[in-house]
């Protein structure tokens, strides 16, 4: 298709990964190429697109309509994200709200100067979840907004774990409460508090030799990590955590309850039941990768978010299509 | 406040009351006046804004940002949107999917003609349920949408009951089907039926002497309405149809479920528990107006849909705070 968005993709991990599958079932995207910071001749991908070193974009400017950011928030994309910004369109999923403004204000510089757009925070949360916090808000404005995560995987928890001294390997997985979504769903104000919203369950290898009851000490007093919730600890072998724990489901609530007179409740719910996080945050990436590219084409410069793009700019169909069928 | 966005309420049923009633939680908007075909001084409002008749409408061009459209779908929308589109911008709630195209052709011309941006379709379903249509499309290609409504009060199917001879009234309640949503949730392909989506009660008070046998065969065997689902008729008389089916509830679910790869599902859900469709569909109406104020500043022109509007747009936050507080 000649007329298709070009796309690369940067960073061949789980999420580089999964955007290479997802582009196979969007027909409008071509994969232009994926660019990596190791040596491009060790790399072997899945589809037979080119395998280049990140050092090599410079000279492709102009040949490639939107790039696909996969790296991780902490370190990658801070330093990245506005290089690649500053020479092309992008999408990423930068996900440490904390720091958002500041990325923002990065990745908006870099894009003006570059005359590019760039979509920051994709995904699901930031994302899709934020996306209902904003709709809930806005059209419930008298309730309170609550975001539930779970059951899933939790990478940071999971690395947090894996930090104690005399643990050889681990996971977390973080649980939702149903009592405590049961009270949002019913109005209650003031909503449950932190702790009593999730729960968190640890799954945890020794090293040969450790004090479990040490570990287990380290672990559920945790500050900022574990230390605020009910958390349990249960000690596996290193089989059984690569046979059964080795997926990387997640998914959550973000549910919005209010009044719109004093008898009438209200209740939207969004949520998500993913068996994998990260080829769903693809999908999402690669969604956006569209509606950046289409923006781009209307003269919009500078960086954006998921909450500046109207839904039908995400989907390959007219807006003449969409509303005859989807409306 | 001086810079408000002033809003004309125009249609003073249950829509109308909401839209007044959610004004008050929406401190950047202000109504400037109920406008009505009845006779003005007959018609008592809650609020004390200014009643008019809709003759006035034309006078006072220039002087209302945005019209809220609050008339049904059937006769008065095609008739008095593409007038009042003329004039001023404009959002409704216009909700019969199949004419949607030829009504926004229409709505398009007007708002081009007039200079003026209208919203067509705000609301539940069409509204926030197309817009999770449209991302759950977009975001897991590969799998199947289901719209499933209710537990909710069927205004068409209720009238629909309300003509059949010997009924002197009656409601009819939709009911979605838990275990057509747990297929749809297991992502089977290709999904429930139609018949097995949704059940549909109804509570009939007879009329003098009618034959209750006719009645319930008239209405389960009713095309189009009835004799495609499996339908329960129960008789009731005035007073508890009046104590105990007043209300209007409504909802639903839209279930998008797919796969990302072989072995991994993905459930996306977005689902309404409202205890009053009207009121629910007025704060939609109002958070589109302010967006529709905005588009229309921008320099937008001719008619829209919310699947043309970015989510930060309904909202009265600045795209800053948004950020930083729900992205």
């Amino acid at each position: 298709m000649s007329d298709a968005i070009t796309v690369g993709i940067v960073g061949y991990g789980n999420l580089g990964r999964g955007v290479e599958t997802c582009l196979a079932v969007n027909p409008d995207m071509r994969l232009a190429g994926v660019f990596t910071r190791r040596d491009p001749a060790a790399l072997t991908i899945a589809s037979d697109a080119p395998v280049r070193h990140v050092d090599d974009l410079p000279s492709l400017r102009g040949t490639i309509d939107v790039l696909i950011l996969c790296g991780g928030s902490k370190d990658d994309l801070p330093a990245s994200g506005p290089q690649a910004a500053a020479m092309f369109c992008t999408v990423d999923s930068f996900d440490t709200h904390a720091r958002i403004p500041e990325y923002f204000a990065q990745m908006d510089a870099a894009a003006r100067e570059g005359g590019t757009t760039a979509l920051i925070s994709a995904g699901w949360d930031p994302g899709m979840f934020s996306i209902a916090r904003v709709y809930g808000e806005a059209l419930v404005p008298d309730g309170e907004s609550h975001t539930f995560w779970g059951r899933g995987l939790s990478q940071g928890h999971s690395d947090a774990i894996r930090r104690v001294p005399g643990v050889a390997g681990g996971v977390q997985y973080t649980i939702p409460s149903d009592e405590a979504m049961a009270r949002v769903r019913r109005g209650e104000r003031p909503g449950p508090s932190p702790r009593e919203c999730h729960t968190r369950e640890c799954w945890v290898v020794l090293e040969d030799g450790a004090d479990p009851d040490a570990v287990r000490e380290a672990i559920v007093t945790m500050p900022a990590y574990f230390a605020d919730y009910d958390t349990t600890v249960t000690f596996i072998d290193a089989e059984t955590l690569r046979a059964e724990h080795g997926a990387m489901p997640h998914g959550g609530f973000v549910i919005r309850s209010g009044a719109t007179s004093p008898s009438h409740r209200q209740v939207i719910e969004y949520s998500l039941e993913l068996d994998s996080n990260p080829e769903f945050t693809a999908g999402a990436l690669v969604a956006y990768a569209r509606a950046v590219y289409r923006m781009h084409a209307e003269g919009r410069r500078g960086a954006v978010t998921v909450l500046d793009v109207a839904p039908a700019l995400v989907s390959p169909r007219s807006a003449a299509e969409l509303r005859a069928d989807l409306l």
